[in-house]
């Protein structure tokens, strides 16, 4: 068993999905299907989970059969987010949530003050927090230290598909962390989750990759393939590189 | 079905791998068997296939249940090569043949002159002939042209693991060719593996990234994964990539 | 005159050097002379600028001919900062100075809440703040918002020489940013000095990858030119590339 | 004096451009007065050389102040190649030339068997061959042996300002050459210049990079500049690159 723990809980998939910008609740669902994940987030402020006279996820994705994580999308500060996660533990009951306050509508790019304080609080209220983050290796310290129950560093802007920007903060926030790191946001394409994995993150999160591909579904099965690839190959341990550059030239041991 | 077809036979498995720098012949067969290889290499000049008196490959990998593909690892013209698979040939009937052609022990690099030589030698001898090629365009557009039944670039230097140097090239020759390409030497992790078919190659042969690993068996799993997963990721249609750099600087669209 | 002004001064190189790590001070005096730096940076609780009785700075770099930047290197709280800068201006009148406050020893990495407070309080005491920080666009635009003088995110770790990890984040500062933006940290040879220039880089400040050489003095050149070569290149706007994959297939524009 | 030789001559400047591309003759002469260069490229069958009731480059770079190199742009076979390099030779007196024969109009990849048979002839009709190649160490070690004056691998295909696909094998041929190498194509920006010099290039030839420049003379200056600070950096003897995944790692020694 490879699985993972986060907040008491044992998950196998190390992949977790967004349930937004797909074209239908159906193709949501077969995506998700396909991707074998068994943690979805769910944007409160965007995805119908009260008017039972609209479509609803649930009735697509059954919250028995995967784990919701609601998440504060859209939220720009440390009071909304912290509105948005009250309601949502009061509509659905759910305390396992991802706190996300973004810094502006550009970039996306975490606030990271209004985050830590947001984290405070509802550490504080009793939720267990999952955390998107910049990959600055002394703030995840301090939300670890703080009682978060996972890091989760961007890899690059949320929605730009550029991948892994610093491999060197990631991999500095995985040799510094007892609580399960996840890449979050930024992988574009499948060797994208597989260099994270690689990296010896606990898993990754993401959306646009798979629901802005031309196929979804297949897409979402890619991204299972290569998470669970990246993280065999993390644990067989991989070969040595052979550099060729002569050790008593400049480059020595470079290329 | 998404298989592959390479000289009229038809394979499933888009993974190729080596038989050689393996600890014991158990675990060239359990790594063979967790890579899903239909098609083994054997380098004729070093696996012990003739001599039911020494410990054979067959009484591990099964011939009737792989495909052997002889190769011609260690010769360093094209008059070994031609002698090595004509010797396979009459040992073991084999005419499916891997040539490759070295230029020297440094770097193991092909010498593409006699490659082209013994190519349309071995293709006048009725040999099917997969090609272990430099990443040269125009010098695949020949191998091709000639009738060689795969063309196999290498992604870097053999055994170097340092993963796919000339992104640029190996896509024009998938863009050019009508035989199967397939990425042979370079791959040093899974992430690599999975780069190589989301250009759009139809395959990836390795070995060293699989037999030098701390876990050989694991890590022929997680190589079977990421071929997979960066076939996906290549049907799929990947995401667009988002540009941040205001398009009226001069680094509009790079960055 | 393609100068740039910072706290209402004018200067002509854009290339910030450090004083540390040096054989000699006349080594340090020759490197310094070499990079054509009129700024360098001194750290106020390591290097000599108060004892006449031992071998200073100033008797080889003169403080009329250069500026000198007193920094806080070594400092892990605000309060240490504080401390260090204050005695700084009493000693040497300066008001214009570089601050750092690092998260741990082992990465160097900024802590950014400590820099915030600190560079609050500095502001408040009529210093003129140069401020080493993350590459958080976010984080950044709170430092000039406040009154920060110049941004300098990191390109990578402190003396890792691992060139700029994060061209992204760098972009997204440099263009939000009406202050000079300076890489400070993580050059380890030319080509990235010119890389942080061409992304729109008001300067770039090193010490490690010039002290560190085998030849601490002609790598100072080195840099000088490639800060040169990199301004240049960037105001010249540069030839947009070519992409040779068939824009219909998957990879279209991307490579 | 840091020059280098190539075929008896001395150069000190290590940059080499090309002449097409330029709006304008006058704009050709200015680009290459402050690129510094001594040696300029000049497409025999796309430049006016001989007709005096035309514009001559001649009338603007003067051929006693800089040398000319002949090149066989345009040239997609051997016999086309050596037509157009005896022309030349008649029509001005110059027999040290840059031999180029292309594969395709679409990449302009060498075609290195016609260059081969290319090169064979002109070194024995006297000539003294600088020849621009594909990155494979075998064909460049079979050209030096030949006899060729100068080794000029492609860094990416001529016109995409992509930069160096392939810093391994520029470095072996670097390594194994010894006649100058010089990497001829694939510039995009200064930055890119000064890699190709810090790999132990002997110099940098580019036509696009600057004539396709918004501003070709400042990106003529940048390239200079840039040239020379990876030539000081290349012999500065760079410093190491420090690591963090901890060795006992998977990643160790990787990141």
């Amino acid at each position: 068993d490879d699985g993972f723990t986060v907040a008491g809980r044992r998950f196998t998939s190390r992949l977790i999905v967004g349930t937004g910008k797909y074209a239908s609740f159906e193709q949501t669902r077969d995506a998700i299907a396909a991707s074998g994940a068994e943690i979805v987030t769910v944007a409160v402020r965007r995805v119908n989970i009260s008017d039972p006279d609209q479509p609803m996820l649930m009735d697509y994705v059954d919250p028995k059969a995967v784990t919701y994580l609601p998440n504060t999308a859209g939220c720009f500060t440390a009071d909304d987010a912290l509105r948005t996660l009250r309601l949502a533990r009061e509509a659905g009951g759910w305390d396992l949530v991802k706190l996300e306050v973004l810094g502006d509508k550009k970039t996306l790019y975490p606030d990271m003050r209004e985050t830590l304080k947001a984290a405070r609080t509802l550490l504080d209220e009793g939720f267990q927090v999952m955390v998107y983050t910049s990959d600055d290796p002394i703030l995840c310290k301090e939300l670890e230290d703080m009682g978060c129950a996972a890091i989760m560093p961007l890899g690059a802007p949320i929605g730009s598909g550029l991948g892994l920007q610093n491999k060197v903060n990631i991999r500095l926030i995985v040799e510094q962390s007892r609580v399960p790191v996840l890449v979050d946001a930024g992988v574009g394409t499948a060797s994208d989750a597989a260099v994270a994995m690689e990296l010896g993150c606990d898993g990754v999160l993401m959306n646009t990759a798979i629901a802005e591909a031309r196929d979804p579904v297949r897409m979402a099965r890619a991204m299972k393939l290569a998470v669970e690839a990246g993280r065999d190959a993390y644990l067989a341990g991989r070969m040595k590189t052979k550099r060729y550059a002569d050790p008593s030239s400049p480059l020595g041991g470079l290329i």
